[in-house]
Order: C-alpha cells, then sequence, then structure tokens
C-alpha cells in the first residue's frame, strides 16, 4: 500500500509548470525528439499498415482539419492522431528511451500535432507539452518497468496514453483535479499486449494511445469525472497492470531531471542489438575498400546479437532486419542501414547476397550490448579492423543534430520532395518560436 | 499453458454459425435483451455524463449518418457505439449475465445498431449477430470469472469488446483468420478498471468497449493484420488480464448451450441485492394498505444487503441507491424503484422520509441472496407478511416480457412520447422480422 497522492503530485506537476520554463537542454532534445518522429511519421506514412487503417477508417472521420502526414488525405484530430501515430512505428525507427523501452514520442507527438491543428498553438506550448507529456509517459514507466513488461504489455502504449493526456491536458488548461481525470480516462484505456508484435497491430499501439490520451483530456476538460487517483489505488493502474510499482520513480525531483534528456534515436532501421555491427562497416567502409574484392568479414558481437539477429539468408525486406550478416553486408555496399536496405530489392540483390555469404558472426560474452569487433580480410591480404566501444546512436553516442538531418531527409525526402524536406528540417529546429505549431504539420504532405 | 486454438475456434464459430438458425428460445431472449438495451439507452441519454460526452466528442464526429437514442444529435457510427453505450449503462439499470456480472448489451447491441445505421443491415442478420457477440462475451467471461474481476478489471467491458469485435465482425462477414484478427485487435485495447466506479468513466467502458470492438471489426475487414491466437497465446489477453483460466468454458458445447438463456433484467434502478425486498415491498402495497398508517416495516434481508446498503439517511439520488431503507419506503409509497425513486425529489419526499426512519432491516443468514421476508404493522395493529424466494428478475423468476414492456416504458415515455414508445415496443419484438434493423434507430429519437 502506498498513501501517496501520486496521481495528483504528476497532474499537477503539469499543470503547474512555468510556461517556457524548459532548461535549455531538455528544450533542444524535445525538439531533436520532433525531428526524429516527425521523419519516421513521413516516413512510415507509404506502408500498407497506414494504407488499411485509412481505408477503414477515413469513412468515419470529421471534418478534415488535420493532416496525415506523408500523404493527401486529411481527417479529424482524433483520427490523425492514430494514423500518425501509426505511421511513425512502422519502421521500428522511432526514438526510444533505453532504461523502459517506450518509444516516447510516438503517442505524445501524435496527440499533440494533430491537437494543434484543431485548436492555434504556439509553439512554445507545443514543445513544453512535449516535454511534459514525455515526462509523465517515461516516468510511470519507470515505475512498473521491467514487470509490467515482462507480464506482456506493450508499455510503449500503456504508458504513452498518460503521456498524451497530460499534454492535450496541458495545451487544454486543465486545472489539478481535470487533468487528474484525464490521467484516470487514460488509465482505464490500456492499449497494447506484446503478443501483437509481428503484425499490424504493434504500430496501432502507439497511435491508439495517442488518440485515447487525447480524448480522455477532452473529455475531462468538459468536465466528464474520473478517479483522481488512478495510478496508485489499490484497484488502479499500477497494481492492475504491474507486479511491480515505484511510486517514487514518478514523484521524486519532478522538474530536476528530465527523461527526455535519455531519449535516443536509432540510426539504423533495424533492431539495436545489430547496431554496433553495422557502425563497424560503416566506418570501415569510408576507408574506400572495394566491397567486391572482399574475402571475409568477421563480426564479434554480443550474445543477444545471433539470438535475435541470426538469419543466415533472409528473404523479405522485413527477414532482412533479423540478420546480422545481410545488415553487415547492405551496409558495407550501399553505406546505410536505413529503410531502403530493409526492402526485398535489396536483401535480393545478388551483390549483397554474395557479400552476406562471406560473413562470419562469433559471439563474444565480453562485449557489452553497444560493442562490437569488426575485421574484414580482402582478397589481397589486406586486413582492415575496427573496435566500436559504443555504437552511434547510443546514450554513449548520441546521433548529433546532423546525423539526425541525415536520417529525415533519407526518410522522407522521396516522399516530400527535396525543398519542402529542407523547410521541415528548418521549421523543426525553430518550432518553438514559432506561433503557429500546426504549419509544420500542413507542410509535411506532398506539394 | 493449452494448445487449444482458442481464438481460432471461437472465431470460426461466429463465421459459420448458419444464418436464421438461431434456436427460438435464444432468438426471443435476444430480442429482450434488446428491448432492455434499447430503454435504457434511451432513459439515459439525458444524463450529464451523455451530455458532456457529446459536447467534448461531437466537434470531431464524422457524417451524422447514426443517432444518439434518445436526443436530437446525430454522429458517425464509431461515436453513436461510444455515445449510446455510456447512456445505457448511466443508470446501472442494463441486463447482468449473474455468473459474469457482465452486463452483455451494452458494448454489442451499441455497436451493431451504429454499424447497421453505417450499413444497411436485416434484423434476421442482427439478432443473429447479437446474439453470437453475447456468446463470444460472456464464454470469454466465463473463462476468467472471478479472476479476472477479482483483480480489478470491469468486465463487462474487458470481455465486453470482444462480443462487438466478433458481432461487428459477422455483419461484415469475416472469413477466419480476419475474425480472429478481429478478436486480436479487441484483446489488445481492454477497457476498464474497476476503480472508475462511483464516476462517469464507468459507463464510458461498455461505450469504448462497443467502439473499440467495432473499430476491430473495421479494421481486420481491410486486412490490418493482427494475431491469430490473442485469447490464449503466451502474452494474450487472458494469462495478461486474469490469473486463472478455463479455455473449456469457451470452446466446449459451441451452439448447444447458450450464454443469452442466463442473461436477466432488472426491475428496479439499484443495486440486485436489495431487490428482494423491494419484490416484497411492492407485493403488500397491492394489498392496498395506506402507507400513511404503516407504523413499522420490518425486513429480513441476506448480509450483503446492510453491507452494501445500509445508508440510513441517504440526500443524492445516487445515494438512494445504496439505502434498503429509502428503497423499501419509496416502493411502498410509489409503488416502484424505477430511475424515479433515485432522484433528490424522491429521496427528500417528507413523506418517504418520514416511513423510512420507520423501516428496520435484520440480517437474516438463512437468506439466499434472491431472498427476503418483509412484515408490516400497521398503526390498527393488522400485520401483514410476505416471503420472497426468488427476487423478480432473478433467473428462477424472470421478468415477464410484459413486465419489460412496462419498464421500456417507464424508461422512454417521458423523452419520446407514448406513441414512440408504443410503436418502439412493437419494432423491438418484431426486430428479426424487418428488412432495415436501423429504423428502429432512426425511431428512438424525439419526433
Amino acid at each position: 500500500m502506498n498513501d501517496t497522492a501520486v496521481t495528483r503530485i504528476i497532474a499537477d506537476f503539469v499543470r503547474a509548470y512555468p510556461a517556457g520554463g524548459l532548461p535549455e537542454a531538455v528544450r533542444h532534445e524535445a525538439h531533436r525528439t520532433f525531428l526524429n518522429w516527425l521523419g519516421c511519421a513521413v516516413g512510415g506514412s507509404r506502408d500498407e499498415t497506414v494504407d488499411i487503417a485509412l481505408a477503414a477508417l477515413l469513412p468515419f472521420s470529421g471534418a478534415p482539419e488535420a493532416h496525415v502526414l506523408g500523404r493527401r488525405e486529411r481527417c479529424d484530430a482524433l483520427h490523425a492522431a492514430l494514423l500518425n501515430g501509426i505511421a511513425s512505428h512502422v519502421f521500428d525507427f522511432d526514438d526510444t528511451h533505453l532504461r523502459t523501452v517506450i518509444h516516447p514520442a510516438g503517442p505524445v507527438a501524435s496527440a499533440l500535432l494533430a491537437f494543434a491543428e484543431h485548436c492555434p498553438t504556439t509553439g512554445s506550448a507545443f514543445i513544453d507539452a512535449l516535454a511534459l507529456g514525455i515526462e509523465v509517459e517515461c516516468r510511470i514507466g519507470n515505475a512498473v518497468f521491467p514487470e509490467h513488461y515482462d507480464i506482456g504489455w506493450h508499455i510503449t502504449a500503456t504508458a504513452g496514453v498518460f503521456g498524451a493526456a497530460a499534454a492535450v491536458g496541458r495545451l487544454l488548461d486543465l486545472d489539478t483535479e481535470r487533468m487528474s481525470w484525464a490521467l484516470g480516462l487514460a488509465a482505464t484505456q490500456p492499449v497494447g499486449l506484446r503478443e501483437m508484435f509481428g503484425t499490424m497491430t504493434k504500430s496501432f499501439h502507439p497511435g491508439r494511445a495517442a488518440q485515447n490520451g487525447m480524448t480522455a483530456a477532452l473529455l475531462a476538460a468538459r468536465g466528464y469525472t474520473s478517479s483522481i487517483a488512478a495510478i496508485e489505488a489499490k484497484r488502479g493502474w499500477a497494481n492492475i497492470l504491474s507486479t511491480g510499482r515505484r511510486y517514487a520513480e514518478i514523484t521524486d525531483n519532478l522538474g530536476g531531471d528530465w527523461q527526455i534528456l535519455s531519449n535516443t534515436y536509432k540510426p539504423f532501421a533495424c533492431g539495436i542489438v545489430i547496431h554496433p555491427a553495422i557502425d563497424g562497416c560503416l566506418q570501415l567502409r569510408q576507408r574506400d575498400l572495394d566491397p567486391g574484392a572482399i574475402e571475409r568479414v568477421s563480426l564479434k558481437v554480443h550474445p543477444l546479437v545471433l539470438e535475435l539477429t541470426g538469419k543466415r539468408d533472409p528473404q523479405t525486406g522485413l527477414e532482412g532486419k533479423f540478420s546480422v550478416f545481410h545488415c553487415a553486408a547492405a551496409a558495407l555496399i550501399e553505406g546505410d542501414a536505413g529503410v531502403k536496405q530493409f526492402t526485398e530489392r535489396c536483401v535480393r540483390d545478388p551483390a549483397i547476397v554474395s557479400l552476406r555469404n562471406r560473413v562470419e558472426a562469433e559471439i563474444d560474452p565480453s562485449l557489452d550490448s553497444d560493442a562490437a569487433r569488426v575485421e574484414i580480410r580482402m582478397r589481397d591480404r589486406a586486413e582492415h579492423r575496427v573496435a566500436i566501444e559504443h555504437a552511434i546512436g547510443s546514450l554513449a553516442r548520441p546521433m548529433t543534430d546532423a546525423q539526425l538531418e541525415a536520417k529525415f531527409r533519407g526518410l522522407s525526402s522521396d516522399i516530400l520532395g527535396v525543398e519542402r524536406c529542407e523547410s521541415l528540417i528548418r521549421q523543426a529546429w525553430h518550432l518553438g518560436d514559432t506561433d503557429d505549431a500546426a504549419r509544420i504539420a500542413r507542410d509535411a504532405v506532398p506539394a
């Protein structure tokens, strides 16, 4: 039992945090998080997962006030939150709060941008709400991770719905009681069983969390009552959905440490365990070696790599994500492991198939999960080696702003064209200064 | 562990059940269930819970194709499922599957009628889908009750979403794989923590279950993939949301016994534990005794009655539901314990307050939960006694069709007028024969 008013404390924190008061590092990270999310949502927008959801749900959409990013369709803001949330997750390329494996932006940013299209919102209020929503989401995640995830809940959505509710509730200027109700209405709509992984329903989770969170805030704003102790009550969210609960993770040092500062971004469009090996291959490629002249690629990797991604002969783009051999070969030949390297075209490319048959991988239990060793032996007996201690994208070696921009271009320029893509990058970095946060949504569609 | 393909079996049953093949008793009970649900939804439609939900969500509604029962507003079918589901539960007056305490119609009928307004549906297909949806809902409930409820889940909505998905999936003519996906999309959206009881969010649960279930079926129909083993998988619904699981309750004797045959209907708008005492008071009232001449009312009741409804001096309509003393007095004076007896007007009525102060209640542990004894002593020393062995509305003494009609009139005639009310009763009994199931929705609003 715990008699701390956890829900009230976090609700009051979100409500009362001073406008424009975020520390500069937090503010900057919120912009990075947003840029990364926007690229993922635009990049994912042409996936059939989004096509199908649109076909099923557009007939029920309200006024076309909000944009489906990367596409020509528009819809009401609640559906936009769902659809953009789905799109942002289809490539598994979105941000990661490593401690909880939450992908924080999907639920929160999807709800916020859609809401900003419904109701005029300044960039400054938007960035505040984004950071505060992610704070709520990740702190609630911290309180129940790993038990909640181990039971089988997809924590991105089950914690994300709180973040979306808090963020939209902040923009709606809810008082503490109504903010608590919004969190209650969020708590009672937990989306996401891990059983759905490997199906389109996985991407449904962050989208529905965004939509449910926005719904919760809208209802609470009008006076729809709910529990004011939904997180910590005896029959509340944490007791029902987790076997472990550490409420101090939610309430301690609020405003002092910020979860968004430990948000990370993936440079490669596949599981994080293969990133060190890909990083090593890309670094060696910069030495101008000729892929055709490679005799053998030898990888030393963390034990999880072969357990999760040991597929020798992938045949589909999706299978390519589960093959460290394909990832190494594609990185060496094409110089990237982005969305284009996980397509049927790439996994069946004869040059890549040929090189991947010359990739060996060996477990080295002494390696950390973000480390790898890569050794390349050329036909002429020359050898190239690199040791990766912390892969790019890890907390110790975060992607730079320029690398995030490059990732954004890779995801969106084919869809939006170079000009819009560059304009969006500029807008995203200055989002906190604009009078109209929704403009970026209007510009994130084909001309 | 269990290797039975539970989800596939129930999906296939719903898909393959012969059109128009329901046993006559099942078909008739489906009509009774529908009539009862319709009255509750119309009767609840003026509650502020519905006002607030409408105010919050109508701005996001799509084309006004579906009716908010009992009101002038219209909205898209997904929102209608939500709003009518909320309205049908606000009085706690809806049907009860006693074994699981599921209120079956809320999620299933709310989804079906809204869907029928979106897509032409015959009455026969509607009645089949209603019975099949309730079958899925209550069997899944049987498999996890009481553990799932004891943990804290509001089983009406957590099981109801499967019923709504199955019922709409049936109307969409899904094949077994897509029906399984629909159940998967339902499983991953479980609404309803019991912590919300006592707030407006309780009524949100069956409404959201209806809306989520319809969404699940619509997505699956377009090919949105999901797990095909969502109920029984290792990280599926039953393992994550319950500590007990008896899958045979879902798969055994499908089409042989029908859960809807054990559906019950409340004659009184309060908790079922007080029903035997109210029943006794109403029976004695029929002896034409003068309430003003009563000296003392002595009740003998099941122990739960005083534990749950022992409030001596209620001040609000809601508090009246938790006072067996008020219920007895109101039944004796006004001849009913309907919605009107749980208003501030009634609980503060001087004659009722005076009589309630002369009601005594005593526990008798030998009584079953649907039994009571009522003894009335008049000022002239005359005594009247009745022994209720099975209260009206119990499985052993179900409400008659005529009593269900009277309940419907009590709930809807003030809102719709007598003429519409009588027309709806006729339409409801013949729902299975109509070409256009949606007509009843169009007529269930003020003229």
